[in-house]
């Protein structure tokens, strides 16, 4: 069946999705959504999404604009005209998949959002894949490049967190305002979306715990490593009965663990399942054609008649991250924590284990008094 | 769609893909093929394959005996009878598939593998995934659990290589009769159905340039490890044009790449693709449930319509490895390749790039003067 597209948006992704189309018999892009007229979509674009939303011809609409709004505005109107929607848009589904997974379903058709976690990497799939005959115990991992490039570069390099983000921005894999990358947003974002899809389970934004990288500086990762770890930011989410267990944070890793040695800009996502064990996906996070190519292999699978990623079963659940304790590495100017240290460094220790929530609600009180503090989980 | 399936053998694979099957709706094992009667098979125990081939209601043989013979008459029977073909079985597939894929092609039913390489991991079925849209370049990874449970032994402990053989061989993770696994021979099966899944190129077993590790040495870890390598069995295949880039011999990787931190027995699969670059799938390649659910994951991807892995596009093709060059770390007691030594250590020498089907003539002559004779490519 010849799947025909309406496209919202034609940058960077949108545009990697319209090349890939055009080379295959199989997609046509019939229509582009355009702010203002741009190269190579003429005789495609259009300015209004009514145009899209009222041609009976386009089965698919994709979605690479990015932002909450007026993405989901366009995501409801195409669901609720009886079009399949596809999207990289991991802001979108964070906030509204709950809201258009069940338009999805009210009106038989599918949501699919592969390209929103792990970018190139087929996780999303797999993990609904996985799903179809397996019981998921938690899913974790580097989802975000641009982190993941700090850390490795500051583990490999003498280099400062300030130079090494530059050189990230300059090469395009940060951006100007890194905020949603280094704080953890993004990484936020991609562990509610994959929660979602392994639990049935939607976490709201603000109730995951979430720390970044922005604070680690060069004498901690010495200290990392005279521990023998290595730091990168992991998310976590396990299905915890009633609610769900899910968080971001700077993570120390044994050194010789596979999720150390992950280089680079690349994302490692694992999952681990009663029948199959661990299993983990890596490759490219982020960048036009692996990104642009899983949006593609969405609408193939929905050619080929692929249920979406979220059911009517999915449901908001409470984070509930107060059963969950590890060990903490603290770096901290202030008196804290020290009838749980088992271990003193020079400026930091490590703390026996405590609960995920308490550390991340001590960390965001005390950020006040100390805002250079810095905290790793170790699990 | 039920699927309703002919089991051939109810060993540690087939009893969990019975299992499994019985705790599902939309799977029913309804024969199962049988050299003696076995508990929990009552009622549905058959002694010879015409029950299963001459049974209208079995649309899926799925065979999980290994060897080549009988199952690949029960194979080419099951495709015949019109019935799709689901198989754990390396060994049948090296040596039959395209045969196999021409029958299935001719019969309208499908042949499909998932678990005859990397067991639990879903890695055939993400490669053909990805050529829907993708060019694969390159295909290459440790494919076998055995031997990567004994190189990492061999590179975190002080243990000899009989030694850990025989700790794996406790433990299950090696046969009793380890040639299999140590000398490459179950790798080599592998790479030859993963290129020809990534190239439609079907290469011939005695074609695949295979070395194994049954010769390293605690000796020779100790160098690797002051050379800051680590050690791994690698198969790798590329497309070569008219031919076929294949082959298998234990690699030396750099300390802190992927490949080097595999753990225990796990395994490690990649391939490099134009859009989507490089992607690797990592978890268990052996075991009774992980390989099980793969077979059953098979099974349900045929009631999805899914087609089978190999095309009647795959066809023999020439193994060509003359092109394909690295240097090579040597150890021997022979007067051998000093025109090539880049380095010189205790006893062995890292030579220039030396091409595979050059080092690979080399070695199988040499080891007659020097059985104990080792060789490790570098990439």
């Amino acid at each position: 069946m010849k799947q025909v597209i309406g496209l919202l948006g034609c940058g960077t992704v949108g545009g990697g999705v319209d090349a890939i189309a055009m080379a295959r018999e199989d997609l046509t892009v019939k229509k582009i959504l355009l702010l203002y007229p741009q190269p190579g979509t003429e005789g495609r674009d259009v300015y209004d999404f009514a145009e899209i939303e009222n041609d009976p011809e386009i089965t698919v609409v994709a979605e690479a604009m990015g932002g909450v709004e007026p993405a989901f505005t366009y995501a409801s109107r195409a669901l609720k005209a009886g079009k399949h929607f596809v999207t990289a848009n991991k802001a979108l589904i964070a906030a509204k998949g709950a809201e258009l997974a069940k338009l999805a379903v009210e009106n038989g058709v599918s949501l699919r959002c592969t390209a929103a976690v792990g970018g190139g990497i087929p996780w999303l799939t797999n993990l609904t894949r996985c799903r179809r005959l397996d019981t998921i115990r938690s899913v974790r991992g580097i989802m975000n490049g641009t982190t993941n490039f700090i850390m490795n570069a500051m583990h490999t390099q003498e280099v400062s967190f300030d130079d090494v983000l530059k050189k990230a921005q300059s090469l395009g894999y940060a951006e100007a305002n890194p905020s949603a990358d280094i704080d953890g947003w993004d990484t936020q974002r991609k562990i509610i979306l994959s929660a979602g899809a392994a639990f049935d389970k939607f976490a709201a934004e603000a109730e995951v715990d979430t720390f970044g990288i922005r604070n680690v500086t060069a004498m901690d990762v010495k200290a990392f490593q005279s521990l023998g770890y290595v730091c990168k930011l992991v998310a976590v989410a396990k299905d915890g009965g009633d609610g769900l267990v899910a968080y971001v944070e700077p993570t120390l890793l044994g050194a010789s663990e596979l999720e150390a040695a992950v280089p680079s800009n690349f994302n490692l996502i694992t999952y681990d399942a009663e029948y199959f064990g661990v299993q983990s996906f890596y490759g490219q996070g982020a960048g036009r054609f692996p990104t642009a190519a899983n949006v593609v292999q969405d609408i193939l699978d929905l050619a080929d008649c692929k249920p979406g990623f979220y059911t009517d079963k999915l449901a908001p659940a409470k984070v509930c991250n107060d059963k969950e304790a590890h060990p903490y590495y603290v770096r901290t100017t202030l008196d804290a924590w020290s009838d749980k240290a088992a271990t003193k460094g020079d400026g930091w220790i490590i703390t026996e284990p405590i609960a995920v929530s308490e550390m991340h609600a001590w960390a965001k009180k005390a950020m006040k008094d100390d805002p250079a503090l810095f905290f790793a989980g170790i699990q």
